[in-house]
């Protein structure tokens, strides 16, 4: 038996306002006066003076705005990169990511391929990375993916959906301001709350558990059950314990895996282009069969928020793109093996995903 | 508000066997063939094969063993630098401790005095270190003190017992294989455990107490109540479940404080030796006034394990052994302040904390 050996994120800090300690985080990361910040941040936070005017640009730093409507593509990367390239004399001292997972993911692989050849989907996969990163800061401002403690990095590629795993994704720093997240819109906050939710679910259920996973999966666990169904917390605790939720689901699948929602939620978002944190919830309403007890908290917690999930999202499906979306979900071997065992081949079938599927 | 900005463990790998992956997680830190790995082992492992026969030796490593009978001094620490140097032609590729907090704490400070000039107790302090230390590794063989992952190792030293607070202090890497806490005895299992459970409740009980600490102490602290309170544990529950309770507990004081029973169990060290655990033990039983919840669970694990405390320790001390005792808890104004507020100083006299002590 080979474990894991896990590359943690290097520095964190926590705390409310937080995020004005980045100057004086970064600034010695400063490699010359050519050599800029590259801050890449939700257009979300467009015009929002709260969060921008305490963006600490100097010499040649540059704030690229860019969209989280959409998940995050390895074209995206590729053309970040070359827009960075281009207007920069030296490479950048660092890359600051501001923003939910689309964002946080969008600069780990950006940090990365600024070091290394070729395209971003060229990496897609599980420790293809040849070269350290270039130092790279995540500052979350929605709370639920984890995407802050992992080493990969979720990108649809020309092929497939799938990470960037390596040891040089982790970022060198993670500022977890909680009132960052104050404004997220109610239903955004579910979602991405629900992918915390469901990472715990998918860990404590699967077969790769082991106890390091177990205590932040179930200490996770415990904070979404505080947060989404009972009634006596303040807003602020709520931000505080959904930020710290996320830090320790996340590092509970670094240290196992997710499980079937994901992988389906993959698919989904393959074909349909699905957000993630909606996708999941999309697929995960319907996995009573495998994650009974989950399943049953998550409908009391859409109910509790009055949360609706789209229907029908795959009844105009053609019968190619079931097959291209059920192909996606099946390749994702760990995630199958983590959820059914070693023999999971034998107890799901691409009918029974096709199924699956048809109800969504 | 400044926050701390914590620097994390680099690598950790947990596992049931893990130890036996040592050789290929150091093999590539390898400097050259002079520059030799040295292992410093409590010399409980002397002759014991199943532990030192896995222990990788190549070129010129050395397995140097130590006693943990005695708290880790600076003298200790610059002895063993000494002796590596005039050892070895190069400066090691790595140290690498392998045993409890002692040899922990031993392993973090060799590597910090291999690479800055001057004696260990000049570095006695908060951020005082200079250089990055050498590449080390810690290997914990027994459960509870946290030392896996804090960023301090304490040390007795000429003027006081204080640790090398620093960034450069964590490891590079830890390897966590409960299985080889098997042959701790149980008495010292049931101390060094305490001091974990004793980590928990002074953190979540301090007013430097923070949303990030709360999570890892409030898992560290269920896992502790499981540990000494349930009936249902196989051993090797137990043991996954109290390596994972000292790296939550460790986490949760490493980013708020630990308090009073560590302030006063210092200045029991400094003065009479005590080793940490029994003696954080020996002054936590006796401060039902200022953690009455904690203390009532205490009792109730003392119990449980038949563990009876040494008594009448310092019915013999003259005065100025108190003073000296006393002087050295007070020193630990964090700990204070975090126990017991701002105002503290208010709260806390010097016959008071004599009274506590002559109860001991």
């Amino acid at each position: 038996m080979n474990y894991k050996n896990y590359p943690m994120v290097s520095r964190v800090v926590f705390g409310r306002n937080s995020f004005d300690q980045m100057g004086d985080i970064i600034e010695p990361k400063r490699l010359n006066t050519r050599a800029p910040f590259i801050f890449l941040v939700d257009d979300v936070f467009k015009g929002n003076v709260w969060v921008t005017s305490r963006i600490p640009l100097a010499y040649e730093d540059e704030l690229i705005y860019v969209s989280a409507d959409e998940e995050p593509k390895t074209s995206q990367v590729d053309e970040l990169v070359e827009q960075i390239i281009l207007t920069h004399k030296d490479r950048p001292s660092g890359i600051i990511g501001i923003g939910g997972g689309t964002l946080l993911d969008l600069a780990k692989a950006v940090a990365i391929m600024l070091t290394n050849e070729g395209e971003a989907k060229d990496y897609q996969g599980w420790d293809l990375v040849k070269r350290p990163a270039i130092y790279h800061v995540g500052i979350p401002t929605i709370s639920g993916t984890g995407a802050e403690v992992s080493r990969t990095t979720v990108l649809t590629g020309p092929d497939k959906k799938l990470g960037i795993n390596s040891d040089y994704t982790p970022f060198d720093q993670v500022i977890l301001d909680p009132e960052l997240t104050k404004d997220v819109p109610k239903d955004q906050w579910f979602y991405t709350g629900m992918d915390c939710y469901i990472h715990c679910i998918e860990s404590l259920n699967g077969t790769y558990l082991n106890e390091f996973s177990k205590t932040y999966g179930e200490k996770a666990f415990e904070l979404c059950k505080t947060i989404f169904l009972d009634n006596n917390l303040s807003e602020e605790e709520s931000q505080d314990k959904l930020m710290m939720a996320s830090w320790h689901g996340g590092m509970s699948i670094a240290y196992s895996q997710v499980g079937i929602a994901h992988a389906m939620s993959y698919g989904l978002s393959y074909v349909l282009g699905t957000k993630h944190g909606i996708g999941n919830c999309i697929v995960f309403d319907h996995l009573e069969e495998f994650y009974p007890e989950g399943i049953k908290l998550f409908k009391e917690m859409k109910k509790k928020h009055q949360i609706s999930l789209p229907q029908g999202l795959c009844s105009d499906l053609e019968d190619y793109e079931f097959s291209t979306m059920i192909d996606v979900a099946l390749a994702l071997e760990p995630l199958w093996e983590n959820a059914l065992g070693k023999h999971w081949k034998q107890k799901i079938t691409k009918d029974k995903l096709k199924a699956l599927y048809q109800k969504m």
